[in-house]
């Protein structure tokens, strides 16, 4: 399965970001940065779009754009280490069938691969978007002098894709969740709203009591037993039957993205709708600072790639004491931020 | 000393405004809000400069600021309640004379006072600056039908200023250290140097291994008894004492900033200076969300008020992917980054 998954996402990258590249052909190319871990630890290929003369050169703030996409990254990540007692403390709240850690104080082996995605495009009525596809496997520690491969302890699937836009447009959110609803569906239709409903809850602004955006799907500990958060369904999982549906759910990412962005990317905006997305940039920025648990887990890890994990950081964000932009329940901004503070069924 | 503390904030909260806005008296006066908690849990006022259409209606983003101060908020607040037992074992790691809380299940009664100010000039020249002055108090419970006021439990004093500038003055960051050393030498010699330590230890972001600004002081628990951070001294310290030390402290912070603004703020800058400044303020938005615990404790609370919580994050800040504006380490740039790699004495 650890092969299967590289290969998927070792793809799966390569796709998304030449498909962003012909979209803007006069746009500069993604930087693609490879990195190793020391020893055997794995490896990562961060491939990120970044032009921040693009505004510079305009000499204006609020400019019209000259790149379609602002900042973006597309992220994969290959690792294999040793989970320390306290790490494997924390994973069984979520994960219960990982030994107690007293039983193995020098840890457990452990392999993580995923792709990750944020892409924020420079035009106020086009949304951001993040994905996220990732594989988890913990194994018996290797007996020595064994052929054998270490036996299999716990291993499970998590992902997602979610969009946050600055300016509503219904019929954009109707096709994200239809297209991950169609991709789902042969699956199972008991996981689209599961799915739907954890993704409102995850990417939740707690003290600001809104949602991050408007919503798209997320799982996490997807494996072959029963799991509290998803019906029970038609057919049992297997672990075949899962890294299909997550295969399924990133190829839909593309379909699900750019037919939104080709039609936004260009459209006229002002100064206010630009500022308005600046200030919606700095609610992204606390939700990935202070909860996002990707983000900070990875923060507190001395031996992560921090500019890989930031690149989900917008290029500019605003905060403004008590903004009074989005105060007319009637206007554009006034609309968005109550669909925030009350998600919706898109489908 | 809750009465003598509020009076101290409200009066150096006040002086500290009215100095500002007499600096740029063609600049909007800064808002005044004041806000009640609900029941008697105590009010506060957020005095607060914000003045986001400076930039917009010179329609560039990198044209000549209109006002000197960019983003600034000075806030008091003045709460009292009762500390549920959870928040009672957090805080007995550093204030051990916190009884433990299995003791008293309904918590302890308790009054926080502080004032808490972060200025952001426009210029790139011109550093941000932070302060805070805070008394906490726990007592035991009132007794029903008692007339005696309630007995003290544990009473610290907490607080500090700290500088953190884009572009490198050692004139700067010698007199406002300077400042602060002479107003606390009467209270001890032996509190500026580990006062100054304290504060390159707190304002350190881990994952950047650099600290947040220059330095300056940060103190934390306060109180009559030994200290372990900070040597005897040659007089026992004072509940009085130790005021009048936060007081002097409090009356250090207008001449220790106050003059490194004066000649800093009308200096030409150039876009790429004024872009570094941003990604400085990306910083200085990672180490508030991701460490200070001020901010985190506050965003933990529902019953905070997150506009005050947040008015020290930036007008704006950027976020660059391995950004190369400070490679070279003969740039202005590139000495700022050494410095905040490597905390230097400046008196």
């Amino acid at each position: 399965m650890r092969k299967q998954v590289e290969d998927f996402i070792l793809s799966l990258q390569d796709q998304i970001v030449s498909t962003l590249e012909k979209l803007d052909p006069n746009a500069p190319a993604f930087r693609r940065d490879s990195w190793v871990r020391p020893g055997d630890g794995g490896y990562g290929r961060s491939y990120v779009f970044a032009c921040p003369g693009a505004n510079e050169s305009t000499t204006s703030f609020y400019e019209p754009q000259t790149t379609i996409l602002e900042k973006a990254g597309v992220n994969i990540s290959i690792v294999r280490g040793h989970l320390p007692p306290a790490a494997m403390r924390q994973m069984r709240a979520d994960h219960n069938t990982i030994p107690l850690p007293d039983d193995l104080p020098g840890g457990l082996p452990y392999s993580a691969q995923g792709l990750s995605l944020v892409i924020h495009p420079r035009n106020p009525h086009a949304p951001t978007v993040h994905a996220n596809y990732r594989y988890f496997e913990i194994t018996e520690p290797l007996k020595e002098g064994s052929v054998d491969s270490p036996k299999l302890i716990a291993w499970w699937f998590g992902g997602g894709s979610d969009l946050t836009p600055s300016y509503l447009y219904e019929e954009d959110a109707i096709h994200f969740h239809s297209t991950y609803q169609q991709a789902s569906a042969p699956h199972g239709s008991e996981l689209f709203p599961a799915f739907k409903k954890w993704c409102d809850e995850y990417f939740y602004i707690t003290h600001r009591q809104e949602s991050r955006g408007i919503g798209g799907i997320f799982f996490d500990d997807l494996h072959d037993g029963p799991h509290e958060r998803i019906p029970s369904g038609d057919s049992p999982r297997t672990a075949d039957g899962i890294f299909h549906l997550v295969k399924d759910l990133g190829a839909a990412f593309l379909p699900s993205y750019i037919p939104i962005l080709e039609r936004r990317h260009s459209l006229a905006y002002t100064p206010k709708e630009r500022r308005w997305q600046l200030l919606r940039r700095g609610r992204y920025v606390e939700f990935n600072l202070v909860y996002d648990r990707g983000t900070k887990f990875g923060l507190m890890k001395l031996e992560s790639r921090v500019e890989s994990i930031l690149i989900s950081l917008p290029e500019e964000a605003r905060w403004e004491y008590r903004s009074d932009i989005a105060d007319d329940p009637d206007s554009e901004e006034g609309k968005l931020q109550a669909i925030l503070q009350k998600p919706r069924e898109w489908v």
